[in-house]
């Protein structure tokens, strides 16, 4: 329970002695600057980035306070792209259908979708950055990238553990993981985070049962790589999955609105999907 | 209160029987569509998308069901980033700063910022899509963009009220606003709202008190102008505010971690901005 | 959005100037006074209220501002026992629920299942005490409770509606609306609304098909009308089913926690209760 | 993130196989049953226990499975009631109060308030217990109450912290935590957690430099202190703080939608209680 004095601190000081401890005692923040007529997001005129830069750009702005090359922002927007949505059985998207199916506003919908990113859910880029930076503090320490991931992958079959960031529900290749690390290395920012996941990609595959029980690098482990090599923070792994899915969140709660009638139960095996068949982009696209 | 049925009808059915009803039965989607190593966004395998699309085209592929063309994307983008963040003192920043400072995860201070986009702040978007709507409805039964301009500025004012979409509590020019019309002409998708929003901007300006209490178009108001030319509907409005100010909300949240200690009492007013001073982007992003 | 001042009025004034602005400008609260050694509740001390009060007094004193009689407490906290939980299927509960198979603490399974008491759940007790206040406005006007009874019953049933605080998806006979009733009626708190409440109750128990079509009332119906007979703002409604609410979520959170696996996916209807079976109150308890 | 597969399996068995796989299959639950005209809560029924169990007996067995003594029920009662409110300045209601500003209905403002018991709001309750809990695993271990108690003390005093559930930002006496020990032993409910308790406030109190440095026993403590010694699990203590704070928040955000004008800038440290002044419980309640 949190206790603080209600009572304010009675200042009979001179208007001079004032400001300097008011100028003191301000909390500062470094994020927007606000004044008549203008709006700095990190010193720069949010009117003047409006049109130059990309939104995942931006975003990059805002979170680490300097612009991204345009490599950094086109990875940074692969990885924001690649965890948009994940269909209607996450636990976030159907606590988001359940609160919309009550008639409440789509903001609502969105709060409880997020609430539901916990432990077990969307916290998985934060638990592999810690594991592959634990197994990178090993290399450093002159050792080789090869004998640390196996040494890495020994100590989790041990305890009977998928390494972090590897194994899928459904997927015994992820696609989005794949193409992550492509693009990375098409960018040139491919880093040791990168390098680490590549050579426990490796020791996991040449398991003599890897075939029967597959562990492919799956999508939250490429995520982890690649904000690793790009200096992110690891306390921000779990917000930059909640900017990438809040926009999949919207679109099943708005659908929720539109298509079905108000206060039904909703199973998450049982629904079909009738939107689009398969289609590619246009070739102008690609 | 909700009172389903908790007993499952017997069902003393055949497979064949069974399946047949059971397809009948599903609820649909047609948002994502996962199998066994692939995933599809409106029909795209997202893992094609990744690379090729900007973030901001894909949440529009996501909430429309298309693809924008590439100038649709880019003032989709610019919209999104006009609105990432205003600062420390608008409410729902506030809410999320004193879920912060207790200790709580960064998702728990995103759910509580977005729970503050009320009907006071963040719905202004939408409402204005509906009064821009209204007045569109009398365009088309043949009177002019000035006469209806005229009505609607007159109509507001009788009734004491700032037409929704202009005034500013601080800004008497709010360069965002004009940013995101200048970007739509530019990009030939400035339609009947944009060209409305104008009208009315022009008369409220011809106003004779109009310098001493200038009213001007604010951000919220151009993008319920090119969100309506865009053909989004209004229910999406609010939702795009959202996804466009969460990564505002994480940024604050995150600071609040990292430079304050924990269980303060937050008063808006008294912050200090300590970031970067202004600047202008490189030549090479302009 | 909003948009705040970030600038400090300078204040070159006195100090004695200052207090008496400081003074003017405070906001004003009436519910707790918190001081040195102190925590006064509505202006008693919540240590003399501690043993002396049950919580639901305790809780009627916070919100109205006043002690309740003892019989009205009684029948509030009977108000509030009726709501403490309907099982698994309400969609708020599979909002906390699938939350809560996430990972997430319990305080975001209880944020997610409030949120769900949305227009459709929970707030329907508001919507009732406004139907009622409706139409007492009538009987004030000189008509009779069964007259006003007649019209309002007839007026739903041509719009193809149930009157709101009547009629169950799977209750014939809701045991705890009649309950609340009864008790209202053996601490003498029954006043007009819960006389027009049971006039209601008559008209449509007379209709032709009413036992094909049962229209019973129902427990918010029954709460509407104690609350309305107590003096409650309808505002207050939503709010007093979430006080009931947030234990029933809690349970559930909590037993999702204790017995479930993480990340499963949740049916509502696939569920099996095995909790004890039907036991009657100890004879000292009744 | 989720990986549920989404294809059902397909089942072409007999209707008799499918019933049992299907009771094997069910997830199971405890807390609540609901037929037809009948809601039974841990089996008893939910009209019989109106009226006859006070709401904080009736949250008890929600909880526990099984009915408190009516000595249990008070104490239960009293510890709820301690922690009701703690005023405007705690961030829980500060978060609450952001949101109310803005519009949102009163359960948006219950959310973000309830998401604001985070570690270092709310937590104390359930590290207490775990606090205490350590320690009588010593006494267990055949050591003294005192040379326990007088270890743990020196243990935090040595690591310059305050020793959890005592301390206090304004108070020196916290009146709660002595009503609530006082009501423990009146009611013959207090076992070894508060003899523990009771025991390091002794410890505590013979600091040399207690007077200047007081560290008195808070609600937190004392609650934890009885939670423990009714056999809570420490996973319900922040659940408990919950239910007690839930009406606060709520009387909060009611008096900012019913006081205040919307949208403002709120400073916790800028206000005024005005309220009732001290009063006394009548003769008739005491």
């Amino acid at each position: 329970m949190a206790h603080q004095p209600t009572a304010r601190t009675p200042a009979d000081e001179t208007p001079g002695e004032r400001r300097g401890r008011d100028e003191e005692r301000r909390w500062r923040t470094a994020i927007t600057r606000i004044e008549k007529n203008s709006i700095l997001l990190r010193g720069y005129a949010v009117d003047e980035l409006m049109g130059r830069l990309s939104f995942a750009e931006a975003i990059y702005l805002l979170l680490r306070g300097e612009l991204p090359t345009p490599s950094i922002g086109k990875l940074f927007a692969a990885a924001l792209v690649s965890s948009l949505d994940h269909g209607v059985t996450p636990p976030s998207t159907l606590a988001a259908l359940n609160v919309a199916t009550t008639g409440a506003p789509i903001r609502a919908s969105v709060a409880a979708g997020v609430l539901g990113f916990g432990a077990f859910h969307g916290g998985d880029i934060e638990s592999c950055m810690r594991f592959l930076s634990s197994g990178l503090a090993e290399v450093r320490a002159h050792r080789s990238f090869h004998d640390v991931a196996r040494e890495m992958v020994a100590s989790c079959l041990e305890h009977g553990k998928v390494p972090i960031g590897f194994g899928h529900r459904i997927h015994t290749f992820d696609p989005r993981a794949a193409r992550l690390l492509q693009l990375a290395q098409e960018l040139e920012l491919d880093g040791e985070y990168t390098r680490l996941v590549r050579e426990l990609e490796r020791v996991l595959q040449a398991r003599p049962d890897a075939e029967e029980h597959p562990m492919p690098l799956n999508v939250d482990g490429a995520i982890a790589a690649v904000c690793g090599d790009l200096g992110f923070d690891p306390a921000l792994a779990n917000p930059i999955f909640i900017i990438a899915r809040v926009p999949g969140l919207i679109a099943h709660a708005y659908e929720e609105h539109s298509r079905q009638k108000p206060m039904r139960q909703i199973d998450p095996a049982d629904h079909i999907y009738d939107g689009p068949p398969f289609r590619r982009l246009p070739e102008t696209r690609r």
